[in-house]
């Protein structure tokens, strides 16, 4: 698994309503790091964000609608701190060309988190609205799936990383939750548990095998 | 497998420099279908669309991007054919509000489009803007690879589906170049030959696996 520290990732997490928020009025602060650090992150998110709001979507959720707007204010921020280090960093005009590159990236992957953002936005709108989109998605998306992993499962207790469970189903695990709290893109470290949701990515094959395997039908999953 | 029609993907493409522009001069016309399909290819092409953008800076392809600007100009049209439908559909105010929500999405989807198609524009700036981002991307991202079919691999002239590549490896095969041509997003029914690059996605564990075959060194996928 990855050696690079995942600061947001990976990591359990309190809902807590308007998270974002805070995050938004928090005056920016510039904290220095690596441009490779900053950008791997934004691209981490950028990847992670439309699946979260699509899923929010398909399964009319508003705490992973909450994660997707922490995530776009997050990418505001990372995208300001990218800046202010390029500009830092470039002394000749040559750095300036090789780092203008990298602003521009960035630039692609905050316009991604704001049109997650934008997808998100719906579920404010009147329930007038939702109840179309919702049934269109789950009749189109035939990848994002959610099961909740049952006690008796041989699943409980184990890290992901020991279940191999993407190299055996195929199945990426997005987002866990625990009763409030949500672990969002977790590593190989990440432990399942009883009653945990998981929302999971991937083909219907590969499902059927996770599922069977997550409710306690199999004891192995190969 | 899907049974829905994937109109664009799963197809063996001819690499035509500048298709999109002749898609992009071609006059909108409105071809009538359902909100669904529309969307759902919307949604497709949204997710398909970052990976591309991100392999074609890091494997310095020509060739994706012109893919990627492609796809972001069929998104477009894709998104003007939705607005045509939800207007004529729309016949009360209920109907208005029940499809407002799906435009909103439908533009989401396009701006990310776009961004993607921003990513792939720094192919054209000069050299000296480039070098320092594919090795960026090439140490932060773990997630994409490319790989050349060996004429020796049992998977020569086998599909995808058959060889269960996803569900046995946990990696999802993003495009496959033959020859001039590419597919994109192929599907279970896409068969790989001897001499094909594949541009593949998952964990390092599972491209370990996958490569071995690929490769003619081990005989079975598993």
């Amino acid at each position: 698994m990855s050696e690079r520290k995942k600061s947001l990732f990976g990591r359990l997490q309190r809902t807590r309503r308007e998270r974002w928020k805070s995050e938004e009025f928090t005056e920016l602060e510039y904290e220095p790091t690596t441009v490779k650090e900053l950008l791997t992150e934004m691209k981490d998110i950028s990847e992670l964000i439309i699946d979260l709001a699509y899923s929010a979507v398909l399964f009319d959720s508003d705490e992973i609608a909450e994660e997707v707007r922490f995530l776009d204010v997050r990418m505001d921020k990372l995208n300001y701190d990218i800046r202010m280090m390029a500009m830092l960093a470039a002394r000749t005009k040559e750095d300036a060309e090789s780092l203008a590159g990298i602003l521009q990236v960035a630039e692609a992957a905050e316009t991604i988190g704001n049109a997650a953002g934008e997808i998100v936005n719906l579920l404010e709108l009147s329930k007038k609205t939702r109840p179309l989109l919702p049934k269109i998605l789950s009749q189109a998306d035939e990848r994002l799936f959610r099961v909740e992993v049952s006690e008796e499962s041989e699943a409980c207790n184990r890290s992901i990383g020991e279940l191999n469970v993407e190299s055996e189903t195929g199945m990426r695990i997005i987002a866990i939750r625990r009763n409030k709290c949500w672990i969002y893109n977790p590593d190989a470290n990440s432990t399942i548990k009883g009653s945990d949701w998981l929302i999971v990515r991937g083909t219907e094959e590969g499902y059927a095998d996770l599922r069977a395997f997550l409710k306690g039908k199999v004891e192995v999953l190969d």
